[in-house]
């Protein structure tokens, strides 16, 4: 297939993550040493911003190695985000010939898009309205997200730093839960609404087999409010400080979310009023039950932005699969999202491939439930293998007053 | 003073930090080499524990250099820790003896105690009754505490990792924030109930001055709710994304937490109930006031535990404090804390010094006025000249498997 002359594109959508910035360099570098590629534009807050033509050329901000690399150790989005989901082609014509017309304004002939399954959406109508134009474009998806949900792929990048985060967090928490000589119930809340990926990798943290998390409770089961305290009383029989990692997005059997659930009317039954997140209502539970001194964490946003303790193999790879998406698109692949296919676990070793966009749009990748164990509040061995290599390695960060540094774009394009 | 032949235990009390077990590694470190010293005693979980026999030799435990290496990056207690407030001597004369005849059972001629202001209290009311004893023993207080408010010390162990970890994730959450164009608040609550250290040094997180965090409110001044919003609605004006730094235990002019002075009833006025902690009530606050997207962060137990992000500079100060410890102890030194002293802010010089321990427990530190900008809603340069130095360095830390290496004592000590 012909290279196209012309120029690039790249975009940032969906939420922050630690690697996303990572994959960002890696599409830029490829993307600025291709010879077909004249200018390589970042669109400012994703295909909202682009609609709007706020455009920079990177070339002016990404200067030397040394950018490239701060950039590659900057958590979040180096263009900033957006959340638009772009409407069916059939009936928002005029939205779709706006963005060809922009398209050829700018002589773009490479659309890269860094994100999760809502921004692959984009990339899949693209590429399908694309086809009816006589305009030549490629638009490549680069996946990304924390939540590690993306089918058609091993997993995403930024995932392997949130997973090592996390792990590392959990473990530290289960160190201080030890410090009182007393029963006591620790729950951390983690991120996940659907996938308990992140929430499992809680597991990683375990310095021994009788290590916290002593028990781990995912969306892919249902959570029963008896059997948690069942859980916890028979972990009590071996040990005083138990540590719970538990999905936000835990539902009890009638489908609602254990906030949700508890709020709605199930505090009487239990005589306390239970608010806050998951982990709360869970620590508060356990207390009246239990009588124990409870604790609920909320690892919150941090668990996605975290960037100083990033996982060497996750931003590595999340660089490498942004220039392997330029090799793709010069070779003439379009409408495709560059996923990782693992050919072992130890040593570990990954390539990429490109796969069809239209089986990766709006689609979501669970835990399988052979990774769970028969009590569903425990992954197996299994997941362990498979999670560990990709929390792997270290980055030595470049730091700047006790701090790692961070590479800005100028606030005046936001 | 002569060198008092005997043995040494080793305590640990109050809350964990990252920084209260390279104490211990120093203590132990000098004391296991002191020629006088046979035997170094741990006590698990504090006083309390020891009241109860429950000793270790920690020459048991701590063989290698590697142990000790693990020990100083390991956080929270590796003795476990206890609350144990001591009761007055005049009206408790039995605990006393019982206290001392253990010493004199172990043979203990020097007693060292990790710990924050209450637990200088133990030091102080033990070696205050030693007096009035013919037995021959040396109690010296180990500064600790992340919340950095003990009085006659420059400044305390566990605070710069803490307060470098604190900074590192407000940078982060502020990135964070930057992705989406739209106005969005973010409140990012830190430890300290009466004394704002560690909110403040949330400060030492700016790349420029335009960055975040944009408002710091310390429990050092009183809290407006609409002094907030005006603030807010400055910072407004000259960018999207707010980060808010605000400690747990800022009050308001009616002496109440915020959280609380919300649940209270003010909550009718605003039109809506308010309901967890200090960043929630003033995430929900401002996004009700202002109508923009609101996020609360509670940076909860990990600012006191994380220990993957160490200040070399706290962690190599404790070590060294430790030591210090027994070299005072050797002196003759007894009833005193081990404080620093600070020589010059650049470069940052320190050394030791004790301290009478009477001076200092139960007192408590709070940031100076001086240090506060007049609209109470920032620290000045003397704050950031103070801070700065106490998170310079990184530890290198031994990791396994992706993750940082922990010390563990046997389970069946605890």
């Amino acid at each position: 297939m012909k290279k196209l002359q012309g120029n690039a594109v790249i975009g940032q959508s969906g939420g922050p993550t630690a690697a996303i910035n990572s994959s960002l360099a890696g599409v830029y570098k490829a993307a600025s040493e291709a010879e077909c590629i004249k200018t390589v534009f970042g669109m400012i807050n994703g295909f909202e911003g682009f609609l709007a033509e706020r455009l920079v050329d990177l070339g002016e901000y990404l200067k030397t190695d040394e950018d490239i690399s701060l950039l590659r150790q900057t958590p979040a989005s180096y263009l900033g985000s957006c959340r638009l989901k772009l409407p069916k082609a059939e009936d928002n014509e005029e939205l779709y010939q706006e963005a060809f017309n922009l398209f050829k304004k700018y002589d773009i002939r490479y659309f890269f898009y860094i994100g999760g399954n809502d921004s692959m959406d984009t990339v899949m109508k693209l590429s399908s309205y694309a086809k009816k134009t006589d305009y030549e474009i490629r638009f490549i998806g680069v996946p990304k997200t924390v939540d590690n949900d993306l089918l058609e792929t091993d997993h995403t990048p930024g995932f392997g730093s949130a997973a090592k985060y996390i792990a590392a967090t959990v473990r530290e928490v289960a160190q201080d839960a030890r410090a009182y000589f007393l029963n006591s119930v620790s729950v951390i809340e983690i991120m996940g609404r659907n996938a308990g990926w992140l929430t499992a990798s809680a597991a990683l943290a375990r310095l021994t087999e009788n290590d916290g998390p002593d028990l781990i409770y995912l969306p892919e089961c249902e959570f029963s409010f008896d059997k948690y305290i069942e859980d916890l009383k028979n972990v009590f029989k071996r040990k005083k400080n138990i540590v719970v990692a538990v999905s936000e997005g835990v539902k009890t059997s009638d489908g609602k979310y254990v906030c949700e659930a508890v709020a709605s009317g199930k505090e009487d039954a239990f005589g306390h009023k239970y608010l806050g997140g998951t982990a709360q209502v869970l620590a508060d539970y356990a207390g009246n039950k239990l009588c124990c001194k409870t604790r609920g964490i909320e690892l919150n946003i941090p668990q996605r932005c975290a960037a100083h303790l990033l996982s060497k193999t996750d931003i590595d790879e999340a660089f490498e699969n942004g220039k392997a998406a330029v090799g793709f698109a010069l070779d003439g692949v379009t409408g495709a999202m560059i996923a990782y296919e693992r050919m072992s676990d130890e040593p570990y070793k990954a390539g990429f491939a490109p796969k069809d966009i239209s089986k990766i749009a709006n689609g979501e990748k669970t835990i399988p439930k052979s990774w769970i164990n028969k009590d569903e509040n425990d992954v197996t061995e299994e997941f362990i293998s498979y999670a560990r290599p990709l929390i792997l390695g270290e980055v030595t960060l470049k730091m700047e007053n006790g701090l790692p540094k961070h590479l800005v774009l100028p606030r005046e394009h936001f």
